[in-house]
């Protein structure tokens, strides 16, 4: 972990920078796997199944009796501890239902608003070295608090094809019962552009490698929404001279043992403390059995000392990273003045392993700096808002003259005669 | 016009087929423009504006002058109606906005989620035939309420080096103050990448050309959000045996009217109401100064007969339409059963002109089927949500060990220690 002081601004961008992907060059590799899905349908997905997860599936689709096996599999331990975070996650998504609008804007002309769920889905549930349950419950719950009809989960099978128990449980937990064993780019085609057995979606959400991310981002031109483009996890962990540094040493252990190319940033108000956390880090590496993922992450990892709040901000907002925890004595205060983050851990107590999982907040956020613009994953991602409008008479005779005005300064005579003709049919009334 | 009926469910996707955009080929001419301007800054953009606007920019930026001047040359009467227009607008979206969610999930275990502006937002206002101030109004106004830090409006000069004086007016009116002289994906890419005197926004917001909508789509690859992909502007225009034929001929003449592109759909519960509006259309054609657009894009538009109601759901879902009006006796009941459309518009006195300036609703909607997952332009296009969450000691306890399993179970034993190492700090409480 290198450490950096008195960064200048105009350098923090190049000391934060993060690794970016090779679009192109994994555009041509997805490219013609999302053709052939398009146009092979069903056989395309078997070839690549046997490609690259080595199993010959006789039927895409998880059975009744797969859904059933798994809850016996499943340790009531285990279970008890999925139901805590599922109604956690449920209660707090639950509350970011909103009412209807509905208001008379001026005389005779109602508007309204409703939010309506997104009928399809598809939710991609990454395989390899960790079976991503969490990521079921993070995605399903608020798919089935909005209410979309078809929800269909995609998840990569082993060399027996066979998905992970504990994920087949949990979707089954949520009543989702159409699961296909389709991982990587053609997953994304399958749930994209539909085939035989798979139906197409309206929108795909999940996370993915770096195939799944482009898949994603290139079916998103074709009448296909994504829930936001992907990049690698990331932490940014902030202390000051009175943190504990095995805290904040834990925080970034959990985040570098993601992956090798997860983002794990600190920023300290004292450099004797981040010299302590870096110890830190070192004792609590040898014990930790992804090792070997969390070294390597660590070796692109900054520290970054910091002389003021302001430039803490600066640091924190020109960042934007997707989990941002604060080991602050004033960590409310800054809480409260952050502007580009996922979401925020405020206090000693709360590690990102409780947004992870449990606390109620969704882990499904902006990387890669998007937390300028986007939101994380919530309610909202599986609801379109629709307006309605309704003109009685007398508004048509109120607004009607405005509307004729400002068509005619646009040059649109037809938009202006579609309200004069129906100021004339009233001049009988 | 054609006229379809008994269309069989899986003939209707071709019979409501829209235009598709040739993405590669319109790609490889803005591919070059947005790399020169991202690598030649202010001297790239003064080039393309002298190539495309055949106008030498001195400055790129509008002056304080040319604002103040812009208030002389619109008139009296338009500047009240356009007060008309941004108060309704203004009232809608300011009751869009929602209280902060605060909640303890769990005892100890707090979460909450507010709205945060998104900093700096570009909006692009099309030049061409008509000059689109509605526009400035429907983006400007959330913007303003949102309480985005930088506004940058850009819409290409005349060949004399000047933006439209309405569209001006309406951005001072709004205090938007930041007009930069620029169109296409040159446009795009300013505000996209920055140059010397454009600064980078972190989303950019607005309708244009073929040109304009892959720029956006392709600078969305790079930390910039857009608000959606776009396609043509659509109307679906439903009658009945009672509609007045000639309001559903004014309706769908004022789609046709807006560009040779339009999507014009009639769909008619009787065949012969549907000839009565296609007779009404070309009466009313004569009259209209864009006749000639207007002509082009009905070549392509079509008429479908339904002979019930769930075939008219089925017809409106599937095409999705960016507006939906309903001439219709049970126009509420249709309204409430919806779920693929922009915004919808009820009742013989509601022409989309309404919702285009002034009723309150965004005219900023999804197109090209789109509204199968996206909403149009709203408060929420100009907000991010982000979560925050804070755990005490006792929630540490409760909900610790259950973090801890559950960590465990995704073989994330980073994840675990983080938990582990604070519980152990408190066993000396």
């Amino acid at each position: 972990m290198k450490v950096f002081e008195n960064v200048e601004a105009d350098k923090l961008n190049q000391v934060l920078e993060r690794p970016s992907l090779n679009f192109s060059r994994v555009e041509k590799i997805v490219t013609p796997i999302l053709e052939k899905v398009k146009r092979g349908g069903d056989r395309a997905l078997k070839k690549f199944a046997l490609e690259y997860d080595h199993v010959e599936l006789k039927d895409l689709w998880v059975s009744e009796e797969e859904l059933k096996a798994a809850h016996d599999v499943v340790g009531d331990s285990l279970k008890r501890s999925i139901d805590v975070a599922k109604t956690n996650i449920l209660r707090f998504h639950e509350a970011q239902k909103v009412q209807p609008l509905e208001m008379e804007v001026m005389p005779g002309v109602h508007c309204s608003r409703r939010s309506i769920p997104i009928r399809r889905v598809g939710l991609y549930i990454p395989g390899g070295t960790a079976p991503l349950f969490s990521t079921v419950l993070m995605l399903g719950i608020p798919a089935r608090i909005a209410g979309c009809d078809e929800i269909i989960l995609s998840s990569p099978p082993n060399n027996l094809g066979e998905i992970n128990p504990i994920v087949l449980y949990a979707a089954d937990l949520l009543g989702i019962t159409k699961v296909i064993k389709l991982g990587g780019a053609q997953a994304i085609a399958a749930m994209a552009y539909g085939t035989e057995s798979v139906p197409r979606v309206d929108k795909i959400f999940g996370p993915g490698n770096q195939y799944v991310t482009v898949a994603k981002q290139l079916v998103a031109r074709d009448t296909v929404a994504i829930d936001m483009p992907a990049g690698p996890s990331e932490v940014m962990v902030v202390v000051d001279g009175d943190s504990k540094a095995s805290f904040a040493a834990s925080d970034l252990l959990s985040q570098a043992e993601h992956g090798i190319d997860s983002q794990v940033v600190l920023v300290s108000t004292s450099r004797e403390k981040a010299e302590k956390v870096i110890k830190k880090i070192k004792k609590q590496l040898t014990d930790l059995p992804r090792k070997h993922i969390a070294e390597k992450a660590l070796r692109g990892s900054v520290a970054i000392i910091v002389n003021s709040k302001k430039e803490m901000l600066n640091v924190i907002d020109s960042y934007g990273p997707e989990h941002l925890i604060l080991l602050l004595k004033n960590a409310h205060e800054i809480a409260g003045k952050v502007s580009n983050v996922g979401s925020v851990f405020i206090g000693p107590y709360t590690p990102e392993s409780f947004g992870d999982y449990a606390s109620g907040t969704n882990h499904t956020l902006p990387t890669n700096g998007w937390a300028n613009a986007y939101s994380g994953v919530s309610l909202d991602s599986f609801l379109k808002k629709i307006t309605y409008q309704e003109v009685s008479k007398k508004g048509l005779k109120k607004l009607g003259p405005v509307v004729q005005e400002l068509a005619e300064a646009e040059h649109l005579y037809g938009h202006k005669n579609a309200v004069s003709i129906r100021l004339r049919s009233l001049q009988n009334d």
